[in-house]
Protein backbone atom coordinates (compact mmCIF):
# COMPACT_ATOMS: atom_id res chain seq x y z
CA UNK A 1 0.00 0.00 0.00
CA UNK A 2 1.12 3.40 -1.22
CA UNK A 3 1.62 5.91 2.02
CA UNK A 4 0.06 9.10 1.85
CA UNK A 5 2.40 10.77 4.03
CA UNK A 6 3.30 13.64 1.67
CA UNK A 7 -0.38 14.42 1.11
CA UNK A 8 -2.21 16.86 3.13
CA UNK A 9 -5.79 15.70 2.22
CA UNK A 10 -8.69 18.42 2.05
CA UNK A 11 -12.18 16.58 1.67
CA UNK A 12 -15.63 18.56 0.77
CA UNK A 13 -18.90 16.74 2.15
CA UNK A 14 -17.74 13.64 4.33
CA UNK A 15 -20.58 11.78 3.34
CA UNK A 16 -20.49 7.76 2.39
CA UNK A 17 -17.19 8.62 -0.42
CA UNK A 18 -15.61 11.07 1.14
CA UNK A 19 -16.11 10.20 4.71
CA UNK A 20 -14.45 6.56 3.79
CA UNK A 21 -11.54 7.75 1.94
CA UNK A 22 -10.77 9.73 5.33
CA UNK A 23 -11.06 6.26 7.52
CA UNK A 24 -8.33 5.06 4.59
CA UNK A 25 -6.59 8.26 4.21
CA UNK A 26 -6.03 7.84 8.10
CA UNK A 27 -4.72 4.34 8.10
CA UNK A 28 -2.37 5.33 5.00
CA UNK A 29 -0.57 8.16 7.33
CA UNK A 30 -1.74 11.32 5.25
CA UNK A 31 -0.16 13.92 6.55
CA UNK A 32 -3.30 16.09 7.67
CA UNK A 33 -7.04 15.27 7.03
CA UNK A 34 -9.15 18.73 6.41
CA UNK A 35 -12.67 18.57 5.84
CA UNK A 36 -15.56 20.78 4.98
CA UNK A 37 -19.03 20.21 5.55
CA UNK A 38 -21.84 22.33 4.92
CA UNK A 39 -23.30 22.07 8.56
CA UNK A 40 -21.45 22.59 11.45
CA UNK A 41 -22.85 19.18 13.05
CA UNK A 42 -22.17 17.01 10.71
CA UNK A 43 -18.22 18.41 11.06
CA UNK A 44 -18.62 17.36 14.56
CA UNK A 45 -19.56 13.87 13.65
CA UNK A 46 -16.02 13.41 11.78
CA UNK A 47 -14.14 14.92 14.78
CA UNK A 48 -15.16 12.75 17.04
CA UNK A 49 -14.15 9.69 14.71
CA UNK A 50 -10.89 11.51 14.53
CA UNK A 51 -10.92 11.72 11.21
CA UNK A 52 -10.31 15.79 10.96
CA UNK A 53 -7.13 17.70 12.17
CA UNK A 54 -8.36 21.17 10.69
CA UNK A 55 -12.09 21.17 9.70
CA UNK A 56 -14.36 24.38 8.84
CA UNK A 57 -17.51 25.39 7.28
CA UNK A 58 -15.70 27.75 4.94
CA UNK A 59 -14.59 25.70 1.98
CA UNK A 60 -11.82 28.28 1.02
CA UNK A 61 -10.02 27.54 4.78
CA UNK A 62 -10.02 24.09 4.32
CA UNK A 63 -8.24 24.21 1.06
CA UNK A 64 -5.51 26.33 2.50
CA UNK A 65 -2.14 24.19 2.05
CA UNK A 66 -3.88 21.41 0.76
CA UNK A 67 -2.04 19.19 -1.94
CA UNK A 68 -5.25 16.94 -3.01
CA UNK A 69 -8.38 18.17 -3.18
CA UNK A 70 -11.81 16.36 -3.45
CA UNK A 71 -15.48 17.20 -3.98
CA UNK A 72 -17.78 14.32 -2.67
CA UNK A 73 -21.11 16.48 -2.63
CA UNK A 74 -23.54 15.64 -4.91
CA UNK A 75 -22.93 16.82 -8.63
CA UNK A 76 -25.75 19.43 -8.79
CA UNK A 77 -24.27 21.32 -5.71
CA UNK A 78 -20.37 21.04 -7.31
CA UNK A 79 -20.27 23.82 -9.77
CA UNK A 80 -21.01 26.26 -6.39
CA UNK A 81 -18.40 24.48 -4.33
CA UNK A 82 -15.87 25.16 -6.92
CA UNK A 83 -16.71 28.43 -7.33
CA UNK A 84 -16.07 29.23 -3.74
CA UNK A 85 -12.74 27.52 -3.92
CA UNK A 86 -11.76 29.68 -7.40
CA UNK A 87 -9.95 31.91 -4.62
CA UNK A 88 -8.65 29.51 -2.60
CA UNK A 89 -4.84 29.07 -1.21
CA UNK A 90 -3.71 25.59 -2.05
CA UNK A 91 -0.49 24.07 -1.76
CA UNK A 92 1.56 24.38 -4.99
CA UNK A 93 0.91 21.86 -7.18
CA UNK A 94 -2.41 20.87 -5.89
CA UNK A 95 -4.37 18.94 -7.76
CA UNK A 96 -8.44 19.56 -7.28
CA UNK A 97 -10.79 16.12 -7.98
CA UNK A 98 -14.16 14.71 -7.68
CA UNK A 99 -16.35 11.58 -7.10
CA UNK A 100 -19.36 12.65 -9.14
CA UNK A 101 -21.21 9.49 -11.03
CA UNK A 102 -21.53 12.42 -13.87
CA UNK A 103 -18.71 13.38 -15.64
CA UNK A 104 -19.67 15.51 -18.97
CA UNK A 105 -21.45 17.86 -16.53
CA UNK A 106 -18.32 17.68 -13.81
CA UNK A 107 -16.02 18.55 -16.81
CA UNK A 108 -18.42 20.93 -18.44
CA UNK A 109 -19.48 23.05 -15.54
CA UNK A 110 -17.77 22.58 -12.50
CA UNK A 111 -13.90 22.27 -14.01
CA UNK A 112 -13.37 25.56 -15.50
CA UNK A 113 -14.54 27.34 -12.38
CA UNK A 114 -11.16 25.87 -11.30
CA UNK A 115 -9.08 25.43 -14.43
CA UNK A 116 -9.83 29.23 -14.67
CA UNK A 117 -8.08 29.78 -11.93
CA UNK A 118 -5.19 28.46 -13.11
CA UNK A 119 -5.95 24.93 -10.54
CA UNK A 120 -5.97 21.64 -12.10
CA UNK A 121 -8.92 19.43 -11.86
CA UNK A 122 -8.70 16.06 -12.98
CA UNK A 123 -12.53 14.63 -12.64
CA UNK A 124 -12.86 10.85 -11.15
CA UNK A 125 -15.39 8.16 -10.86
CA UNK A 126 -14.49 5.46 -8.10
CA UNK A 127 -17.22 2.92 -8.76
CA UNK A 128 -17.48 2.55 -5.02
CA UNK A 129 -20.58 3.17 -2.99
CA UNK A 130 -23.81 1.63 -0.79
CA UNK A 131 -27.12 2.17 -0.63
CA UNK A 132 -26.76 3.64 2.49
CA UNK A 133 -25.20 7.13 2.36
CA UNK A 134 -23.65 9.78 4.84
CA UNK A 135 -20.92 9.38 7.05
CA UNK A 136 -22.18 6.76 9.55
CA UNK A 137 -21.84 4.47 6.22
CA UNK A 138 -18.70 5.43 5.71
CA UNK A 139 -16.03 2.50 6.21
CA UNK A 140 -12.14 1.68 5.56
CA UNK A 141 -11.65 -0.19 2.59
CA UNK A 142 -14.93 0.93 0.68
CA UNK A 143 -12.51 1.37 -2.58
CA UNK A 144 -10.27 -1.67 -2.13
CA UNK A 145 -10.19 -3.63 -5.71
CA UNK A 146 -12.76 -0.91 -7.24
CA UNK A 147 -12.45 0.89 -10.97
CA UNK A 148 -11.76 4.66 -10.36
CA UNK A 149 -12.43 6.32 -13.87
CA UNK A 150 -10.46 9.28 -14.33
CA UNK A 151 -11.13 12.12 -16.81
CA UNK A 152 -8.41 14.46 -17.58
CA UNK A 153 -9.28 16.79 -20.39
CA UNK A 154 -6.47 16.94 -23.50
CA UNK A 155 -4.18 20.05 -22.18
CA UNK A 156 -3.69 17.96 -18.50
CA UNK A 157 -0.11 17.70 -17.48
CA UNK A 158 0.76 13.99 -16.86
CA UNK A 159 2.45 14.99 -13.31
CA UNK A 160 -0.79 15.84 -11.57
CA UNK A 161 -2.60 13.02 -13.65
CA UNK A 162 0.40 10.39 -12.47
CA UNK A 163 -0.04 12.29 -9.32
CA UNK A 164 -3.73 11.54 -8.70
CA UNK A 165 -3.95 8.13 -10.20
CA UNK A 166 -1.22 7.07 -7.29
CA UNK A 167 -3.67 8.54 -4.86
CA UNK A 168 -6.49 6.35 -5.90
CA UNK A 169 -4.37 3.85 -6.23
CA UNK A 170 -3.15 3.98 -2.38
CA UNK A 171 -6.61 3.37 -1.83
CA UNK A 172 -6.93 0.12 -3.85
CA UNK A 173 -8.56 1.35 -6.80
CA UNK A 174 -7.57 0.22 -10.14
CA UNK A 175 -7.06 3.35 -12.25
CA UNK A 176 -8.23 3.88 -16.01
CA UNK A 177 -8.06 7.36 -18.05
CA UNK A 178 -11.11 8.16 -20.89
CA UNK A 179 -12.90 10.52 -22.18
CA UNK A 180 -15.57 12.47 -20.01
CA UNK A 181 -18.33 11.41 -22.93
CA UNK A 182 -16.92 7.71 -23.06
CA UNK A 183 -17.29 7.58 -19.63
CA UNK A 184 -20.68 8.52 -18.94
CA UNK A 185 -22.10 6.36 -21.97
CA UNK A 186 -20.55 3.63 -20.08
CA UNK A 187 -21.65 4.40 -16.71
CA UNK A 188 -25.09 4.79 -18.04
CA UNK A 189 -25.03 1.07 -18.76
CA UNK A 190 -23.44 -0.44 -16.25
CA UNK A 191 -24.58 1.99 -13.29
CA UNK A 192 -27.66 4.23 -13.86
CA UNK A 193 -29.35 1.70 -16.04
CA UNK A 194 -29.21 -1.40 -13.11
CA UNK A 195 -30.46 1.92 -10.87
CA UNK A 196 -33.13 2.78 -12.74
CA UNK A 197 -34.22 -1.39 -13.21
CA UNK A 198 -33.78 -1.76 -9.37
CA UNK A 199 -36.43 0.90 -8.82
CA UNK A 200 -38.91 -0.36 -11.50
CA UNK A 201 -38.82 -3.72 -10.36
CA UNK A 202 -39.50 -2.79 -6.47
CA UNK A 203 -42.73 -0.60 -7.89
CA UNK A 204 -43.69 -3.29 -10.24
CA UNK A 205 -43.28 -6.33 -7.41
CA UNK A 206 -44.35 -4.36 -4.12
CA UNK A 207 -46.80 -1.53 -4.85
CA UNK A 208 -49.86 -3.60 -5.32
CA UNK A 209 -48.93 -5.41 -1.94
CA UNK A 210 -45.92 -4.70 0.18
CA UNK A 211 -46.64 -7.12 2.75
CA UNK A 212 -45.78 -10.00 -0.26
CA UNK A 213 -42.31 -9.12 0.39
CA UNK A 214 -42.89 -11.53 3.65
CA UNK A 215 -42.85 -14.14 0.78
CA UNK A 216 -39.57 -13.53 -0.95
CA UNK A 217 -36.47 -15.09 -1.78
CA UNK A 218 -33.04 -14.08 -2.46
CA UNK A 219 -33.43 -12.73 -5.92
CA UNK A 220 -35.53 -9.64 -4.90
CA UNK A 221 -33.82 -8.93 -2.51
CA UNK A 222 -30.33 -8.49 -4.60
CA UNK A 223 -31.97 -7.20 -7.94
CA UNK A 224 -34.14 -4.23 -5.78
CA UNK A 225 -31.12 -3.60 -3.15
CA UNK A 226 -29.85 -0.42 -4.63
CA UNK A 227 -33.54 1.43 -4.93
CA UNK A 228 -32.73 2.14 -1.49
CA UNK A 229 -30.17 4.64 -2.69
CA UNK A 230 -30.80 8.75 -1.85
CA UNK A 231 -33.49 9.39 -4.05
CA UNK A 232 -32.84 13.24 -4.59
CA UNK A 233 -29.04 11.85 -5.33
CA UNK A 234 -30.00 9.70 -7.92
CA UNK A 235 -32.48 11.64 -9.32
CA UNK A 236 -29.41 14.07 -9.94
CA UNK A 237 -27.50 11.69 -11.48
CA UNK A 238 -29.85 10.56 -13.55
CA UNK A 239 -31.15 14.08 -15.20
CA UNK A 240 -27.34 14.90 -15.17
CA UNK A 241 -26.55 11.52 -17.34
CA UNK A 242 -30.11 11.71 -19.25
CA UNK A 243 -28.45 11.96 -22.59
CA UNK A 244 -26.87 9.25 -22.11
CA UNK A 245 -29.20 7.09 -20.11
CA UNK A 246 -31.89 7.83 -22.86
CA UNK A 247 -30.63 5.27 -25.21
CA UNK A 248 -29.68 3.00 -23.21
CA UNK A 249 -33.28 2.76 -21.09
CA UNK A 250 -34.89 2.50 -24.51
CA UNK A 251 -32.79 -0.75 -25.47
CA UNK A 252 -34.26 -1.94 -22.12
CA UNK A 253 -37.65 -0.91 -22.98
CA UNK A 254 -37.15 -2.31 -26.44
CA UNK A 255 -36.12 -5.93 -24.77
CA UNK A 256 -39.28 -5.51 -22.38
CA UNK A 257 -41.52 -5.31 -24.88
CA UNK A 258 -39.85 -8.34 -26.91
CA UNK A 259 -40.01 -10.86 -23.15
CA UNK A 260 -43.74 -9.93 -23.30
CA UNK A 261 -44.09 -11.04 -27.08
CA UNK A 262 -42.41 -13.82 -26.73
CA UNK A 263 -44.83 -14.74 -23.05
CA UNK A 264 -48.08 -13.63 -25.53
CA UNK A 265 -46.85 -16.20 -28.32
CA UNK A 266 -46.22 -19.02 -25.64
CA UNK A 267 -43.17 -19.50 -27.86
CA UNK A 268 -40.40 -21.02 -25.70
CA UNK A 269 -37.34 -21.12 -28.19
CA UNK A 270 -36.76 -17.46 -28.68
CA UNK A 271 -37.08 -17.10 -24.36
CA UNK A 272 -34.79 -19.54 -23.78
CA UNK A 273 -32.20 -18.32 -26.61
CA UNK A 274 -32.96 -14.72 -24.66
CA UNK A 275 -32.01 -16.05 -21.33
CA UNK A 276 -28.94 -17.90 -22.59
CA UNK A 277 -27.50 -14.75 -23.93
CA UNK A 278 -28.05 -13.18 -20.28
CA UNK A 279 -26.52 -15.78 -18.84
CA UNK A 280 -23.27 -15.91 -20.65
CA UNK A 281 -22.65 -12.26 -20.67
CA UNK A 282 -23.40 -12.50 -16.42
CA UNK A 283 -21.06 -15.43 -16.71
CA UNK A 284 -18.44 -14.07 -18.36
CA UNK A 285 -19.03 -10.46 -16.42
CA UNK A 286 -18.71 -12.30 -12.89
CA UNK A 287 -15.18 -12.58 -12.37
CA UNK A 288 -14.62 -8.78 -13.04
CA UNK A 289 -17.28 -7.93 -11.12
CA UNK A 290 -16.69 -6.72 -7.41
CA UNK A 291 -16.90 -10.23 -4.96
CA UNK A 292 -17.46 -8.59 -1.63
CA UNK A 293 -21.30 -9.26 -1.33
CA UNK A 294 -22.25 -6.69 1.37
CA UNK A 295 -24.03 -3.51 1.33
CA UNK A 296 -22.51 -1.90 -1.94
CA UNK A 297 -23.17 -0.50 -4.62
CA UNK A 298 -22.21 2.58 -7.13
CA UNK B 1 -36.03 -28.59 15.23
CA UNK B 2 -38.37 -30.58 14.85
CA UNK B 3 -36.89 -34.89 13.87
CA UNK B 4 -37.62 -36.60 10.85
CA UNK B 5 -36.92 -39.85 12.09
CA UNK B 6 -40.30 -41.38 11.08
CA UNK B 7 -40.36 -39.69 7.76
CA UNK B 8 -39.19 -42.15 4.83
CA UNK B 9 -38.29 -39.42 2.55
CA UNK B 10 -37.99 -39.90 -1.68
CA UNK B 11 -37.04 -37.18 -3.53
CA UNK B 12 -37.61 -36.89 -7.34
CA UNK B 13 -34.83 -35.06 -8.73
CA UNK B 14 -31.70 -34.65 -6.71
CA UNK B 15 -30.84 -31.19 -8.09
CA UNK B 16 -30.05 -27.62 -5.81
CA UNK B 17 -33.61 -27.68 -4.46
CA UNK B 18 -33.54 -31.64 -3.73
CA UNK B 19 -30.28 -33.11 -3.05
CA UNK B 20 -30.35 -29.42 -0.27
CA UNK B 21 -33.52 -31.48 1.27
CA UNK B 22 -31.09 -34.88 1.16
CA UNK B 23 -28.64 -32.82 2.97
CA UNK B 24 -30.84 -31.49 5.74
CA UNK B 25 -33.02 -34.63 6.26
CA UNK B 26 -29.96 -37.03 6.90
CA UNK B 27 -28.86 -34.10 9.76
CA UNK B 28 -32.53 -34.69 10.79
CA UNK B 29 -32.89 -38.12 11.39
CA UNK B 30 -34.73 -38.96 8.60
CA UNK B 31 -35.69 -42.49 8.48
CA UNK B 32 -34.68 -43.29 5.03
CA UNK B 33 -33.62 -41.78 2.19
CA UNK B 34 -35.29 -42.46 -1.19
CA UNK B 35 -33.60 -41.06 -4.03
CA UNK B 36 -35.14 -40.99 -8.01
CA UNK B 37 -33.01 -39.56 -10.93
CA UNK B 38 -32.92 -40.20 -14.70
CA UNK B 39 -29.65 -40.90 -14.68
CA UNK B 40 -27.72 -43.42 -13.21
CA UNK B 41 -24.86 -40.99 -12.45
CA UNK B 42 -27.00 -38.23 -11.03
CA UNK B 43 -27.77 -40.96 -8.03
CA UNK B 44 -23.84 -41.94 -8.10
CA UNK B 45 -22.72 -38.33 -6.86
CA UNK B 46 -26.11 -38.71 -4.32
CA UNK B 47 -24.51 -41.87 -3.22
CA UNK B 48 -20.95 -40.82 -2.61
CA UNK B 49 -22.67 -37.90 -0.80
CA UNK B 50 -23.78 -40.61 1.55
CA UNK B 51 -27.22 -39.17 1.41
CA UNK B 52 -29.00 -42.24 -0.82
CA UNK B 53 -30.38 -45.06 1.63
CA UNK B 54 -32.16 -46.87 -1.72
CA UNK B 55 -31.72 -44.97 -5.05
CA UNK B 56 -33.17 -46.72 -8.83
CA UNK B 57 -33.58 -44.83 -12.13
CA UNK B 58 -37.50 -46.11 -11.18
CA UNK B 59 -39.76 -43.87 -9.64
CA UNK B 60 -42.37 -46.42 -8.52
CA UNK B 61 -39.36 -48.27 -7.36
CA UNK B 62 -38.15 -45.15 -5.10
CA UNK B 63 -41.82 -44.37 -4.08
CA UNK B 64 -42.37 -47.88 -2.88
CA UNK B 65 -42.70 -47.41 1.33
CA UNK B 66 -41.85 -43.82 1.53
CA UNK B 67 -43.85 -41.09 3.59
CA UNK B 68 -43.21 -38.29 2.18
CA UNK B 69 -42.83 -38.04 -1.77
CA UNK B 70 -41.06 -34.86 -3.39
CA UNK B 71 -40.94 -33.89 -6.76
CA UNK B 72 -37.78 -31.63 -7.13
CA UNK B 73 -38.41 -31.92 -11.26
CA UNK B 74 -38.50 -29.14 -13.47
CA UNK B 75 -42.39 -28.13 -13.87
CA UNK B 76 -42.00 -29.22 -17.26
CA UNK B 77 -41.05 -32.74 -16.66
CA UNK B 78 -43.31 -32.87 -13.69
CA UNK B 79 -46.73 -34.76 -15.02
CA UNK B 80 -44.95 -37.21 -16.98
CA UNK B 81 -43.39 -38.03 -13.34
CA UNK B 82 -46.21 -37.94 -11.60
CA UNK B 83 -48.10 -40.15 -13.93
CA UNK B 84 -45.34 -42.64 -13.85
CA UNK B 85 -46.04 -42.87 -9.84
CA UNK B 86 -49.75 -43.52 -9.91
CA UNK B 87 -49.12 -46.76 -9.81
CA UNK B 88 -46.76 -46.70 -7.34
CA UNK B 89 -47.20 -48.03 -3.44
CA UNK B 90 -46.32 -45.52 -0.72
CA UNK B 91 -47.07 -45.95 2.78
CA UNK B 92 -50.28 -45.42 3.70
CA UNK B 93 -51.21 -41.66 4.39
CA UNK B 94 -48.30 -40.85 2.28
CA UNK B 95 -48.12 -37.33 1.10
CA UNK B 96 -46.81 -36.34 -2.54
CA UNK B 97 -45.61 -32.59 -2.85
CA UNK B 98 -43.38 -30.43 -5.23
CA UNK B 99 -41.16 -27.79 -5.30
CA UNK B 100 -41.87 -25.87 -8.65
CA UNK B 101 -42.00 -22.14 -9.10
CA UNK B 102 -45.37 -22.15 -10.71
CA UNK B 103 -48.23 -23.62 -8.87
CA UNK B 104 -51.84 -23.23 -11.18
CA UNK B 105 -50.06 -25.36 -13.93
CA UNK B 106 -48.88 -28.12 -11.14
CA UNK B 107 -52.14 -28.43 -9.53
CA UNK B 108 -54.43 -28.41 -12.72
CA UNK B 109 -52.25 -30.91 -14.37
CA UNK B 110 -49.77 -33.19 -11.81
CA UNK B 111 -51.85 -33.42 -9.24
CA UNK B 112 -54.96 -35.52 -11.13
CA UNK B 113 -52.43 -37.78 -11.84
CA UNK B 114 -51.92 -38.67 -8.01
CA UNK B 115 -55.11 -37.86 -6.58
CA UNK B 116 -57.15 -39.70 -9.22
CA UNK B 117 -54.80 -42.55 -7.93
CA UNK B 118 -56.09 -42.08 -4.27
CA UNK B 119 -52.96 -40.21 -3.46
CA UNK B 120 -52.56 -36.97 -1.71
CA UNK B 121 -50.59 -34.02 -3.88
CA UNK B 122 -50.18 -30.99 -1.70
CA UNK B 123 -48.28 -28.36 -3.86
CA UNK B 124 -45.41 -26.69 -2.33
CA UNK B 125 -43.48 -23.66 -3.23
CA UNK B 126 -39.90 -23.28 -1.17
CA UNK B 127 -38.34 -19.33 -1.39
CA UNK B 128 -35.34 -20.71 -1.58
CA UNK B 129 -32.71 -21.58 -4.42
CA UNK B 130 -29.91 -20.21 -6.34
CA UNK B 131 -28.45 -18.98 -9.60
CA UNK B 132 -26.33 -21.90 -9.68
CA UNK B 133 -28.04 -25.43 -10.06
CA UNK B 134 -27.60 -29.40 -9.88
CA UNK B 135 -26.65 -31.19 -7.09
CA UNK B 136 -22.91 -29.57 -6.69
CA UNK B 137 -24.16 -26.68 -5.58
CA UNK B 138 -26.95 -28.30 -2.79
CA UNK B 139 -26.22 -27.36 0.64
CA UNK B 140 -27.53 -27.61 4.28
CA UNK B 141 -29.74 -24.69 5.56
CA UNK B 142 -30.91 -23.56 2.02
CA UNK B 143 -34.47 -23.44 3.32
CA UNK B 144 -33.88 -21.49 6.63
CA UNK B 145 -36.11 -18.91 7.46
CA UNK B 146 -37.43 -19.18 4.01
CA UNK B 147 -41.08 -19.38 3.06
CA UNK B 148 -42.98 -22.08 2.35
CA UNK B 149 -46.28 -21.58 0.20
CA UNK B 150 -48.77 -24.38 0.23
CA UNK B 151 -51.19 -25.27 -2.19
CA UNK B 152 -53.81 -27.52 -0.95
CA UNK B 153 -57.10 -28.44 -2.87
CA UNK B 154 -60.32 -27.31 -1.06
CA UNK B 155 -60.89 -31.50 -0.32
CA UNK B 156 -57.11 -32.03 0.37
CA UNK B 157 -58.04 -33.14 4.08
CA UNK B 158 -56.30 -31.37 7.46
CA UNK B 159 -54.12 -34.57 8.39
CA UNK B 160 -51.71 -34.51 5.80
CA UNK B 161 -51.68 -30.81 5.09
CA UNK B 162 -50.16 -30.52 8.93
CA UNK B 163 -48.15 -33.32 8.31
CA UNK B 164 -46.99 -31.52 5.05
CA UNK B 165 -46.56 -28.51 7.05
CA UNK B 166 -44.44 -30.06 10.08
CA UNK B 167 -42.16 -31.16 6.99
CA UNK B 168 -41.36 -28.16 6.20
CA UNK B 169 -40.87 -26.25 9.23
CA UNK B 170 -38.58 -29.10 10.32
CA UNK B 171 -36.39 -27.10 7.15
CA UNK B 172 -36.65 -23.90 8.87
CA UNK B 173 -39.63 -22.95 6.43
CA UNK B 174 -42.49 -20.36 7.50
CA UNK B 175 -44.77 -22.14 5.63
CA UNK B 176 -48.23 -20.20 4.33
CA UNK B 177 -51.34 -21.50 2.60
CA UNK B 178 -52.89 -20.22 0.03
CA UNK B 179 -54.31 -20.71 -3.39
CA UNK B 180 -52.66 -21.83 -6.46
CA UNK B 181 -53.58 -18.79 -8.15
CA UNK B 182 -53.20 -16.02 -5.89
CA UNK B 183 -49.76 -17.93 -5.28
CA UNK B 184 -48.75 -17.49 -9.38
CA UNK B 185 -49.59 -13.90 -9.07
CA UNK B 186 -47.37 -13.41 -5.88
CA UNK B 187 -44.54 -15.22 -7.27
CA UNK B 188 -45.20 -13.42 -10.74
CA UNK B 189 -44.42 -10.70 -9.13
CA UNK B 190 -41.99 -10.94 -6.18
CA UNK B 191 -39.46 -13.42 -7.92
CA UNK B 192 -40.65 -13.93 -11.72
CA UNK B 193 -40.76 -10.19 -12.63
CA UNK B 194 -37.26 -9.80 -10.69
CA UNK B 195 -36.01 -12.37 -12.96
CA UNK B 196 -36.99 -11.14 -16.08
CA UNK B 197 -35.50 -7.63 -14.86
CA UNK B 198 -32.11 -9.09 -14.02
CA UNK B 199 -31.92 -10.47 -17.57
CA UNK B 200 -33.10 -7.33 -19.23
CA UNK B 201 -30.34 -5.54 -17.03
CA UNK B 202 -27.76 -7.73 -18.51
CA UNK B 203 -28.68 -7.24 -21.56
CA UNK B 204 -28.89 -3.40 -22.06
CA UNK B 205 -26.04 -3.14 -19.95
CA UNK B 206 -23.15 -5.40 -21.59
CA UNK B 207 -24.49 -6.58 -24.91
CA UNK B 208 -23.23 -3.20 -26.74
CA UNK B 209 -19.52 -4.19 -24.75
CA UNK B 210 -19.16 -7.02 -22.36
CA UNK B 211 -15.65 -5.41 -21.26
CA UNK B 212 -17.46 -3.42 -19.38
CA UNK B 213 -18.29 -5.78 -16.73
CA UNK B 214 -14.61 -4.71 -15.29
CA UNK B 215 -15.84 -1.28 -14.52
CA UNK B 216 -19.25 -1.90 -12.70
CA UNK B 217 -19.42 -1.76 -9.11
CA UNK B 218 -21.82 -4.01 -6.63
CA UNK B 219 -25.18 -2.33 -8.21
CA UNK B 220 -24.97 -4.37 -11.49
CA UNK B 221 -23.24 -7.24 -9.44
CA UNK B 222 -26.32 -7.62 -7.21
CA UNK B 223 -29.41 -6.14 -9.93
CA UNK B 224 -28.44 -8.89 -12.33
CA UNK B 225 -27.51 -12.21 -10.09
CA UNK B 226 -29.90 -14.38 -10.83
CA UNK B 227 -29.74 -13.84 -14.94
CA UNK B 228 -27.27 -16.47 -14.34
CA UNK B 229 -30.45 -19.07 -13.33
CA UNK B 230 -30.56 -22.10 -15.52
CA UNK B 231 -32.35 -20.68 -18.97
CA UNK B 232 -34.51 -23.66 -19.54
CA UNK B 233 -35.72 -23.96 -16.57
CA UNK B 234 -36.28 -20.61 -16.55
CA UNK B 235 -37.90 -20.78 -19.78
CA UNK B 236 -40.15 -23.36 -18.66
CA UNK B 237 -41.41 -21.09 -15.66
CA UNK B 238 -42.03 -17.74 -17.03
CA UNK B 239 -43.84 -19.12 -19.49
CA UNK B 240 -46.03 -21.63 -17.11
CA UNK B 241 -46.73 -18.61 -15.32
CA UNK B 242 -47.18 -16.21 -18.09
CA UNK B 243 -50.70 -15.57 -17.64
CA UNK B 244 -50.05 -13.73 -14.21
CA UNK B 245 -46.58 -12.52 -15.11
CA UNK B 246 -47.87 -10.42 -18.26
CA UNK B 247 -49.92 -7.79 -16.51
CA UNK B 248 -46.85 -7.84 -13.46
CA UNK B 249 -44.75 -7.14 -17.01
CA UNK B 250 -46.72 -4.42 -18.92
CA UNK B 251 -46.68 -2.54 -15.28
CA UNK B 252 -43.24 -2.70 -15.29
CA UNK B 253 -43.06 -1.66 -19.15
CA UNK B 254 -45.43 1.44 -18.07
CA UNK B 255 -43.21 2.25 -15.59
CA UNK B 256 -40.18 2.72 -17.55
CA UNK B 257 -42.31 4.19 -20.07
CA UNK B 258 -42.71 7.17 -16.98
CA UNK B 259 -39.12 7.00 -16.21
CA UNK B 260 -38.18 7.65 -19.99
CA UNK B 261 -40.31 10.44 -19.83
CA UNK B 262 -39.04 12.42 -16.71
CA UNK B 263 -35.99 12.19 -17.93
CA UNK B 264 -37.01 13.45 -21.62
CA UNK B 265 -38.61 16.37 -20.22
CA UNK B 266 -35.81 17.19 -17.40
CA UNK B 267 -38.18 17.66 -14.30
CA UNK B 268 -36.74 16.23 -11.32
CA UNK B 269 -39.68 16.26 -9.08
CA UNK B 270 -41.53 14.09 -10.61
CA UNK B 271 -38.49 11.64 -10.60
CA UNK B 272 -37.79 12.24 -6.93
CA UNK B 273 -40.54 11.34 -5.85
CA UNK B 274 -41.07 8.01 -7.57
CA UNK B 275 -37.26 7.04 -6.61
CA UNK B 276 -39.23 8.03 -3.25
CA UNK B 277 -41.92 6.09 -3.66
CA UNK B 278 -39.75 2.71 -4.61
CA UNK B 279 -36.95 3.63 -1.57
CA UNK B 280 -39.95 3.49 0.83
CA UNK B 281 -41.43 0.29 -0.56
CA UNK B 282 -38.12 -1.02 -0.38
CA UNK B 283 -36.49 -0.05 3.26
CA UNK B 284 -39.99 -1.37 4.45
CA UNK B 285 -39.59 -4.32 3.05
CA UNK B 286 -35.93 -4.73 3.71
CA UNK B 287 -36.50 -6.69 7.29
CA UNK B 288 -38.76 -9.54 5.87
CA UNK B 289 -36.61 -10.44 3.07
CA UNK B 290 -33.87 -12.90 3.74
CA UNK B 291 -31.10 -11.79 5.68
CA UNK B 292 -28.19 -14.17 3.75
CA UNK B 293 -26.18 -12.29 1.17
CA UNK B 294 -24.86 -15.68 -0.32
CA UNK B 295 -25.48 -16.82 -3.62
CA UNK B 296 -29.35 -17.75 -3.48
CA UNK B 297 -31.94 -16.85 -4.99
CA UNK B 298 -35.91 -18.47 -5.72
Amino acid sequence: MTSLKDIRLAIFGPGLLGGSLLHDARALGAAELRVWARRGESLAAVGDAGLADFSSTDPAAVAEGADILVLCVPVGGMKVLAEQLAASHPAAGAVFTDVGSVKGLVMREVAPALTGAGFTFIGAHPMAGSEKGGFAAARPGLYQDRACLLTPLPETPPAPLARLEAFWQAFGCRTFRMDAAVHDAVVARISHLPHVAAVLTVLASLQSDPDNAGFAAGGLRDTTRVASGIPDMWSGILLANRDALLPALRDFQDQCAGVIRMLEQGDSAPLTLLLEQAKLLRDNAAPFLPADRTAESE
